[in-house]
């Protein structure tokens, strides 16, 4: 168990410079591809995900690209989690993925993108508020953020706890996401209805290209995993992009997957990170139940400028005017979580070589 | 969501004082019971749990006892995970319950009681770390340890990091977990070859009405889920005995399930701690992704006498001679998640009034 989180358990290349259906595929990692089912397409009272009326991440399928390929959760090879289905809500398709919601028996209502969990009503905050107030509660008194995906409105609706906070763009490519989250999500969709919101349709890359320089004190990103049209959000280019749009010691929050799932994309994140951002760049991590193994991350970068210190948050949510009980009570985020997020388990410190000059 | 973790999400009463067989049954709350299947019994060559090559804890089965219901995941209902098999390399019945061991698609070897899953090579130090360096760490030098339950080895392997510890007893209910553990799991039974270990095989409520009194510096309760056998090590007798077998100022490190399902359970296991140990009474946790909610919790507490700093461990993991490298590498514990282990989401510490007055 020296050399890895389990004995040749790690993330392996599942692909080497084959074809596939006549398409050449260039070796990638298994925890970056989305998983294609064999069979696209499902009744319409019932959705192809869901078996015995449960749902399960077991089987996925991207309608999105001309390759149909069948993985078995190559995004966590070997494992499932399941969850009894009481009533499909939505199906549909949008020009970028397939959305699925439906009422669950024991999490609430649940949003699925491609087959893979966004969020639960049950745990859907734990990620909503750490990704939000681990770099806002870093800041002194932050001004301007950037959000970049995030269409349900849960990062929306935390930042508004923020007084400071006087402009929210928020970019999200699928306006669909948006409306579902509207209809069946109320109580994150609220988010848009805070008046310092300016949402913007569109990809985000393009939006950053044409962003003023230096305007932004954070830029959160709540994308979906690195795949699709999300693949481009954990390359180079897009991080010196945030990096460009960020004022002076202005801070980026990134989602980071999972410690005990993808490892070498953390040792990836983190490398480039290092490289594009001249401040510090950190990893914590938050439990949220309902996404692979239970566990998330978050990558924290900050541009040259006033230094942060994000271990200790200068800016404590509980000392912030309205912002605990700013529309409901925070569920999972307090000061003591913030500085604990960043505590890490040892294994990782050993295979994250990024990790271990910090 | 203010109520709970989830509106209506939390666990609820599933048996109300009905009939069930013909047995009167009594109130329990859903997350104590034990699922069991409605067909026992099973061909030789696989297991009644893995269906389509996939183990699952969606339907379980218990064959201690004469009543025989199902219940869907009573201990969390509505989800289920599950791994991808990929050899069925041992299943028996023991006295006391049902044992199965397979090697994992990507979690290495698992072993499984009464449909439960108790440890896997991949993330099993994660637990067995914790459980033993937060109670032991927090002592300035444990000379001797008891074990209830951990018929496995892993707590013991971890306690013989302790150079201090002079005398390790262990009292496992079920020799068969012990012979399963020795053949299919080395890594852990390990931890029997320690000259300091003393085995006992019996009942643990046995065991401590005739052990001395105020002889542990440390006891550690490392049990499956409260029920069957297990069910009386979440009663007060219980801890009384272990308060009595403790010394002054010696500590309690109790497995106390997750955060996200189990707050009654947890509820009422600090109420009772509360009353019975006159020191601190503290709930920690860890990430652990193959139990449920991809979290585990610790109680721990003391007994009057020297006060102990849970959070602020007196007997740093990393100053100690040896045992950072002792047999193998430290892969989760460290003295930053020691501390960090005590940070407890906002609405644990709303729905735990145990919790409120620390």
């Amino acid at each position: 168990m020296a050399g890895g989180v389990g004995s040749g358990l790690e993330c392996q290349k599942i692909m080497d410079g084959k074809e596939i259906s006549g398409v050449k595929v260039t070796p990638v990692h298994s925890c970056c591809l989305k998983a294609m089912a064999t069979q696209p397409e499902l009744g319409s009272k019932c959705h192809s995900t869901v078996v015995s009326g449960w749902f399960s991440e077991q089987v996925s399928y991207s309608g999105h690209g001309t390759r149909k390929v069948y993985y078995n959760n190559p995004m966590w090879p070997g494992e499932a989690h399941s969850m009894k289905v009481e009533n499909v809500l939505f199906e549909g398709k949008s020009e970028y993925q397939e959305i699925l919601v439906f009422e669950s028996a024991t999490y609430g209502k649940v949003l699925v993108l491609d087959n893979i969990v966004q969020l639960t009503d049950k745990d859907e905050f734990a990620y909503q508020e750490m990704i939000v107030h681990l770099p806002l509660c870093s800041l002194p008194s932050p001004k301007r953020v950037l959000v970049v995906g995030g269409g349900d409105g849960g990062v929306l609706r935390e930042i508004a706890r923020h007084k400071s906070v006087e402009v929210i763009d928020i970019c999200e490519i699928d306006k669909m996401v948006i409306d579902v989250s509207k209809k069946y999500f109320p109580e994150l969709a609220v988010g848009f209805e805070d008046p310092r919101v300016q949402l913007h349709v569109g990809d985000a890359t393009e939006f950053l290209r044409n962003a003023g320089e230096g305007i932004y004190n954070a830029v959160i990103v709540d994308s979906s995993d690195p795949v699709g049209p999300a693949q481009e959000l954990v390359e180079k280019p897009f991080f010196v992009m945030i990096a460009r749009a960020l004022r002076p010691g202005g801070v980026l929050c990134n989602m980071a997957e999972s410690l005990w799932l993808h490892t070498h994309l953390i040792e990836d994140m983190m490398t480039i990170c290092r490289e594009t951002f001249k401040g510090s760049v950190r990893y914590a991590w938050a439990s949220v139940p309902t996404y692979p193994s239970g566990a998330i991350g978050f990558l924290l970068c900050t541009t040259e400028g006033p230094p942060v210190d994000f271990l200790n948050p200068v800016n404590p949510i509980e000392k912030l005017e309205l912002a605990v009980n700013y529309g409901r009570d925070l569920m999972f985020y307090n000061s003591e979580m913030h500085s604990a997020a960043f505590a890490l388990p040892s294994f990782l410190k050993r295979e994250v070589s990024a990790l271990r000059d910090l």
